[in-house]
């Protein structure tokens, strides 16, 4: 069902990754010009996190027709899967934004799902691959199976270039949605008008960058910095001078150290170090078919690795491992720090998610608990 | 979830058609060398049987990914549209055999689907199509979607061979169950045995063979007889004596009238007459790509048209009609004695649904109205 006009005008808000899921969605790795050795090291890492996540709310894992039979093989039986094409297995950026509102004929909340505009990471101008048509129809095809009602969107946006606390702030990044390959026609002023009217937040917070060598998404904020709660933020870090990243850290922490959220209040900066820095190796790259339409894989390219993708599942943090002994662990130290009563789960293997241009957070959607706002 | 051991000892049967749905499947007919005119007419026609179920009971119509779009376009917004890959779109026959029990925690019953073995209508030996490997995951797909139980079985079954009266009786036919093509290492005791352990049903009614002309199916029983409640059926009838579907239609009433139900009622018996006889044109035939693996189709063929293919929905009989004015007629008269209380709807342009070898039962199932055995 399409719902006409703005959410936040019939009541919806975007709530908090932290607020309670019923489930978790999370598409399939295939491609074999983005996933090297034909995704198989991709589609282990992507059963460990979906695994994971299992352990705290039902995960759905969309597969396309020809790997449904091997995603099916390979996951648990109590995960969910679903036949769904997609051209690249980013749920995050492809699947529906859930918006969730007070129904006052009912006990639960109503639900529905903004499907907004994609172009593949920005089209011809520096996307990540030629043909996005599978990827368009996601958010549509998820709401389907779900029954639940969508707010269709012109405007481009991947659902990992916005956060919010639900509580009426939204962070993101200028070298993203003010990119001129996404939505070139719109102002920033028209660009936060939007999302105030979507995702029913009051106030933009705009970080210059995000993570330096996210080249792909052009600096998802999920990649550089997310609430962990109302007023408290976690930030990709680190405390190499010479680490190009160094740059866009100082930039982001005076951005919000001279800033206050919707509701007035000052932030809590949490710093999550980065791995590294880690590099694509020959064989690595040399994985990678060459002969699709996506972006080239490069050896020594840097990886746009960050503790900071990680997923809030239900009373969980589910959160990359790169095999960097030192600062696996300490990110797992300063996540245990920032949610206090939560299950802080590792992931290893997590690089060959990075490999493939994001990580935990990129591969995840959840969809908030509340009741269909359709019959049945 | 996989359930092991047999329906019946856990309590579970297959509801009659008539006992309350909580949703019709449909799949989405695409094969050009099944469906004329890459299927253009006989996805109007599919359209319209979803149209009409949907006034009396949700529809999930499943499309292919390269049909989904045209699918979603076609059909009416308040019908849910699924991807979902198949050889051909008939649900009747691979569709999961839904099975009801119950749930002494809940007040719903417990749900379960059953997931028979499939060989495209009898595999090399004259099945319809040479690859089934699509159709033989739909049941399973299905139950993913609706987190149902699944009951695996290998012995070959389409649902459109068998029909229950809910209270202990199954109606088939020898010519399609005992087919050599369908189960050889099988004896009718033990198909019987299997019928029981899985329906829950406690006799199983053989008659001989199916409709005239019903070979790509060996002689279905749901083109044949049906139940309208226990103890009484509706039989594909014909008055001419010189058509040769007069001695199967002979064939079967001596063995209604000569054998009681599972609770020992007389059989009271509605005769159905049927259209025509109505054969195959050439422009139909020649609309039919030849490039494909499934079986030829040669103008002049008599089209195995049967009004006792309709669907019970939710207080409405869906019936097919077929532009042969006198016949149609009649049958929606019969119908609406056979159901009373009932609306009986006739859908015009079904010739386009029996021109690819069945009609209405064939292209839908039932999903009894239950909760989810599972949690979530």
């Amino acid at each position: 069902m399409e719902l006409k006009g703005k959410p936040v005008d019939q009541g919806y808000r975007m709530p908090a990754e932290w607020e309670p899921h019923s489930q978790c969605w999370i598409g399939w790795p295939e491609r074999p010009d983005n996933w090297r050795n034909n995704a198989v090291h991709a589609q282990d890492a992507y059963v460990n996190v979906a695994t994971a996540i299992s352990r705290f709310e039902p995960v759905t894992v969309c597969a396309s027709s020809a790997q449904w039979n091997k995603a099916r093989s390979m996951l648990p039986e109590h995960i969910r899967v679903v036949e769904m094409s997609m051209n690249d297995s980013w749920f995050r950026d492809t699947g529906p934004t859930f918006v969730i509102g007070n129904c006052e004929e009912k006990q639960n909340n109503k639900i529905a799902g903004i499907d907004w505009n994609f172009n593949g990471y920005g089209g011809l101008d520096g996307g990540c691959y030629i043909d996005w048509g599978q990827d368009l129809l996601i958010a549509r095809k998820v709401l389907e199976i779900e029954k639940t009602p969508r707010f269709p969107h012109s405007m481009i946006l991947e659902g990992g270039s916005i956060h919010v606390d639900g509580d009426g702030t939204c962070l993101t990044t200028e070298e993203c949605l003010l990119n001129k390959n996404r939505n070139p026609d719109l102002t920033k002023e028209q660009i936060e008008n939007e999302l105030k009217s979507f995702l029913g937040v009051k106030k933009v917070i705009w970080l210059p960058r995000g993570l330096h060598g996210d080249d792909d998404t052009n600096g998802h904020i999920d990649n550089m910095c997310c609430f962990a709660r109302p007023g408290v933020v976690l930030l990709s870090w680190t405390d190499d001078e010479s680490d190009p990243q160094y740059e866009r850290c100082m930039e982001a922490i005076s951005v919000l150290t001279n800033t206050t959220d919707a509701k007035g209040r000052k932030f809590e900066i949490f710093k999550l170090h980065v791995p590294g820095p880690l590099y694509m190796t020959v064989e690595e790259a040399e994985g990678v078919s060459q002969d699709g339409d996506a972006k080239l894989r490069i050896p020594g390219t840097r990886l746009a690795a960050s503790y900071v993708n990680f997923y809030i599942a239900n009373g969980a943090i589910i959160a990359p491992q790169f095999g960097d002994k030192k600062w696996d662990t300490e990110a797992l130290h300063v996540l245990s720090s920032a949610f206090p009563g939560y299950e802080v789960v590792g992931v290893e293997g997590c690089r060959e998610i990075v490999l493939g241009g994001g990580n935990i957070h990129c591969i995840t959607q959840q969809q908030p608990a509340a009741a269909s706002a359709l019959p049945n």
